[in-house]
């Protein structure tokens, strides 16, 4: 039994040579030990049962996630020196944001391996799953550093243009708007400041409105900010 | 100049005898590059500049936060094999939220040594926050590995109660109503369900209302849920 996977090695079958030909191409290398990467491909739709557990990719989505986060703010933090932690925590957002991670994963060819019994073309945040469970997956094979290695080759230098990142403003405001010119819906924003009595912290609470329902919250230390936020929030509800 | 820090090796100047010590007892070791550390416990309150650049804990905050985060999923992922995501989730949520990382801070002994022209009595997120940093400068003196050894050694298996985060839920509803029954508050919850038209998600929205204010929102799948994280919002906004 592998270890953390709480299954049997031939649980899940051999890989065919198809899955190991899409898995080469996506890291660029063959593993070891296939069972992790196998699993992380698992969507939970598809979840197989085993000593009555569900086994799918959401425990290795959730290692994946946190390793992901930390090699993108170790990336960020030596990439830029001189900026402030408000700085990189944006840019971390607009890396690992459910769209463009689905985007990444897309891009990377992660969307033929997965294993659903749902539809995906509304779920794409399927494949940006998959794409964390399968960091998480290569993280329990090869460890902390060769890990870094191969986000930082493979993904974050082929599919992160931080460039344009940098330049266009995540502008999640002016994409509800235009979605909901699409839609044909309208849409408004409340915002309010706030400020904890005990606290002496001031913030802005932002409400976006569809129609009248509250389709996202945002909160932040300015109106910009919690309105972004709210509208970021919202588009997360809308794009699944 | 050390690696990341964006300052010469003097700027902080030669870290003191007691320094050493405090240091030596949370750490367990005494490190060689010693900027990392000093700069872990200089709250931006105090900041210094240098290059037009404020230097502060803030930077070394981001990065260690990350990889605190990605430790504890990974030790709870290991700890927990047979547990689903939404548990390891939780579980992490309780070790991190700030309330814990300030107490973790305090019983380490960070309080003693943080560097601020705030009273911190008031902002114990000032401590927490030098943690995190402190984990920060751990991974960019030592590396993932040794930084991995230190956290389980000295603050997981030293300063967290598994088993008692596992029995006591972290009923934060139950401790704003005893907090406001202290401070002689009236306290009430709202909530409300909530649907995405385009997405087929059903979650709860709840409110929580200190005399005419709202102290905390939160959201969940369901009333109990959105509840318990309007609850865990607004001890955040009152404890700071």
């Amino acid at each position: 039994m592998l270890k953390n996977l709480s299954i049997p090695d031939n649980f899940l079958g051999k890989p065919d040579k198809s899955f190991k030909k899409n898995l080469k191409r996506i890291l660029g290398f063959l593993p070891r030990h296939y069972k992790y990467y196998q699993l992380a491909f698992v969507h939970k739709s598809a979840s197989a049962v085993f000593n009555n557990l569900r086994i799918n990719n959401e425990r290795l989505e959730f290692l994946g996630d946190a390793i992901l986060d930390s090699l993108i703010a170790e990336y960020l933090y030596e990439k830029y020196p001189d900026k402030d932690e408000g700085f990189l925590t944006q840019m971390r957002s607009k890396i690992v944001n459910r769209e463009n991670l689905n985007l990444m994963a897309i891009k990377l060819g992660v969307g033929t391996m997965v294993i659903s019994k749902m539809a995906t073309d509304n779920h794409k945040s399927i494949y940006g799953d998959a794409l964390e469970a399968l960091v998480g997956a290569l993280y329990l094979d090869k460890g902390y550093k060769y890990t870094r290695k191969i986000v930082l080759e493979r993904i974050i230098q082929n599919h992160i243009n931080l460039t344009r990142l940098l330049e266009t403003e995540t502008d999640f405001k002016s994409r509800m708007i235009e979605w909901a010119q699409k839609n044909k819906r309208s849409i408004s924003f409340t915002s309010f400041e706030e400020s904890g009595e005990n606290s002496g912290c001031q913030i802005f609470i932002a409400h976006l409105i569809v129609g009248d329902e509250i389709f996202g919250r945002g909160s932040g230390s300015s109106k910009k900010e919690a309105e972004q936020n709210a509208a970021r929030q919202a588009i997360q509800l809308i794009e699944g």
